[in-house]
């Protein structure tokens, strides 16, 4: 299947993806209309100026979310900008609606500092129910969830260090009761230190794994680096810091490698220094660090990439759309460490037998989205 | 009909007015998601990256209009604030899809200086194909739309403005051939000098009447006046202003009294000092400036408010959905003089026969948008 072609010609013939509508479907009459906006809605107003809690009750911001980028990291494309980003935001609302009935806009940013991107969204938030970030860049994207998160009242999730964080420890739970090991035991090395990495690094921390071994382009970040952007420098808290040099030295003995960095960077030699059955989540899109059948003959034990025609794959889709139903429908206005390790937990016993072939659900898996949304309270 | 009851019941029973919905109702499997998400999406990005004019092919941009309010002059409800301003700004969402088939978001800012409101609106300007600003206190609703229009480029149109002055037009011009006389000759006194006074002041002058006299609520704008904000001293460039004095001395001889004022303002006794056949447009809301029984008491030949539940009700609706339609049809960047005009022409066509009890359409009316649409070229 060319899926570009088909892209191209299902976005021309429909023309975008998403659409609003109205939630009554009664024929709007003159007394309707007049309900429904003035002279009625100021009621509605007036009581929602006495008790902002009503906001909830009265307006789609009960099921909205929106999906907020300015472009500057999207998919494998990179900084491509506001309005090329555009078909991806309005894609993601696409999923939020096809997966979790949750009405959203995409929002595309003609601004690019954190400063201005905090600005913009504090701006515009009491709009929504709550806000997904999407493909905004390292560092920027650390400093844009922290102050928003500070700053709002209302749920701010960026989805591409969440989201594939609780998916990826979902699957590593899985992998580990595949390969017979305690995940909180395992030695994990991770690479790529951006929005997804670092992310990654602090869920597999919080959820007891003790030998966490990280890299940049540059090698481990080790107590020995110099050459670390604050928030690297932050991270070396979650990490076995101690040892220093490439991935080589890295991997000897791990347990588990964890990638989201470059094609084909994770070679059979290097596979065949780590412990017994290894784990390896390849997750560089579209091509991982290593291809399934180098890894077949590699002898990895499990292996899961962001691709959706080889098994096991890491998909943001299998958590977002719970995480935020269950937001949304529970009231809660930040979404947590805790709320992130339940979702993950949900995800993995989705699977019940989990093999080799399968230790991450399909996202069409029945009762996911609701199952997830159950535990975000 | 109790319409606040009516309000709160259906806005508590629905949770709102509008959601998004999925414009290709075929079923998502996997082919069709891998085409309209990752990753074949990326390559309608690449294709909008190359040429940003794709947006509007690809994109629900192409049929969007946000509709952005800080919530500072809310119906005749004041500055109520951006959550209290929700309701009705969804409500207007709701009135785009219902009347002109146009999706639409409300957009509520937590900022409310001209400088603010600019900066963000510029920021999540890339979203949408057009923006219509409502319900922003005067005088910085002529800056914000002012800045907006120039730095743009997708139509900005701010409705509390120029809705009105359309409708007002149209039905001025219906309304003068009712008495027989030439509506550019007529001598026409407004009261109200804030966005929809300020509004309909400049589109009659543009329309060619000659003779024009406005009043704030400390009289007529005069040469005599040295209190005047810059706004109301420019608009002096479109009036007659050698007279100063009150209300009294303006109407002496008189042809058209245009209120967005305050009610029961109009007597008897000063209707009758117009001249013949008075035309009058007593547009506050919901109590207008001179009630129908005193009007009809005191000789007025021709009267319309906004009222609903009177006759030629001065209605907004009857003008944006079609110069909204046209707009993001016709590829028009900007809505000029011109386009009002227009409209406004298209409006009072609508009526074949004007009478007294009928210069000003109903909303229902069958091709009233798109006959509206088609003259915004």
């Amino acid at each position: 299947m060319d899926y570009n072609k088909l892209a191209l010609e299902l976005h021309k013939q429909y023309g975008g993806k998403i659409r609003t509508n109205l939630r009554d479907d009664t024929a709007l009459d003159k007394d309707r209309l007049s309900a429904y906006y003035s002279p009625g809605v100021g009621a509605v107003s007036q009581a929602i100026e006495k008790d902002n809690s009503l906001l909830r009750e009265y307006t789609w911001t009960n099921n909205l979310v929106a999906v907020i980028s300015d472009g500057s990291a999207v998919l494998g494309l990179g900084d491509i900008g506001p309005k090329a980003s555009m078909p991806v935001m309005e894609g993601k609302a696409m999923l939020f609606k096809h997966f979790a009935d949750i009405d959203c806009v995409p929002i595309i940013l003609d601004v690019h500092s954190a400063d201005e991107i905090v600005a913009a969204v504090k701006a515009i938030a009491p709009s929504f129910g709550a806000i997904n970030l999407e493909d905004i860049s390292a560092p920027k994207c650390f400093e844009v969830e922290d102050r928003l998160k500070a700053e709002l009242d209302i749920p701010v999730f960026h989805d591409d260090q969440h989201g594939t964080a609780v998916v990826t420890l979902a699957g590593l739970i899985n992998a580990a009761k595949v390969v017979g090991k305690n995940l909180s035991d395992c030695k994990i090395v991770t690479i790529g230190a951006g929005a997804a990495g670092t992310a990654i690094i602090k869920l597999l921390s919080k959820y007891g794994v003790a030998s966490l071994t990280a890299l940049d382009s540059k090698g481990i970040i080790s107590d020995e680096r110099q050459d670390l952007n604050p928030e690297k420098d932050a991270l070396r808290a979650y990490l076995d810091t101690s040892i220093s040099g490439t991935l080589e030295e890295a991997l000897d003995g791990a347990d588990i490698f964890v990638g989201v960095s470059k094609p084909h960077l994770l070679t059979a030699e290097l596979v065949a220094t780590m412990a017994d059955d290894p784990i390896i989540f390849a997750l560089a899109n579209p091509i991982p660090e290593i291809m399934p059948d180098v890894a077949a003959q590699a002898g990895v034990a499990v292996l899961a990439t962001g691709r959706s025609d080889f098994p096991n794959q890491v998909n943001n889709a299998l958590a977002f759309p719970g995480i935020f139903r269950g937001a949304l429908d529970n009231g809660v206005s930040t979404i947590t460490d805790d709320h992130k390790l339940a979702a993950a937990n949900v995800i993995a016993n989705m699977v019940e037998n989990p093999t080799k072939e399968c230790v991450i659900p399909s996202v069409f898996e029945a009762d996911l989205v609701k199952n997830i949304a159950a535990s975000i309270k």
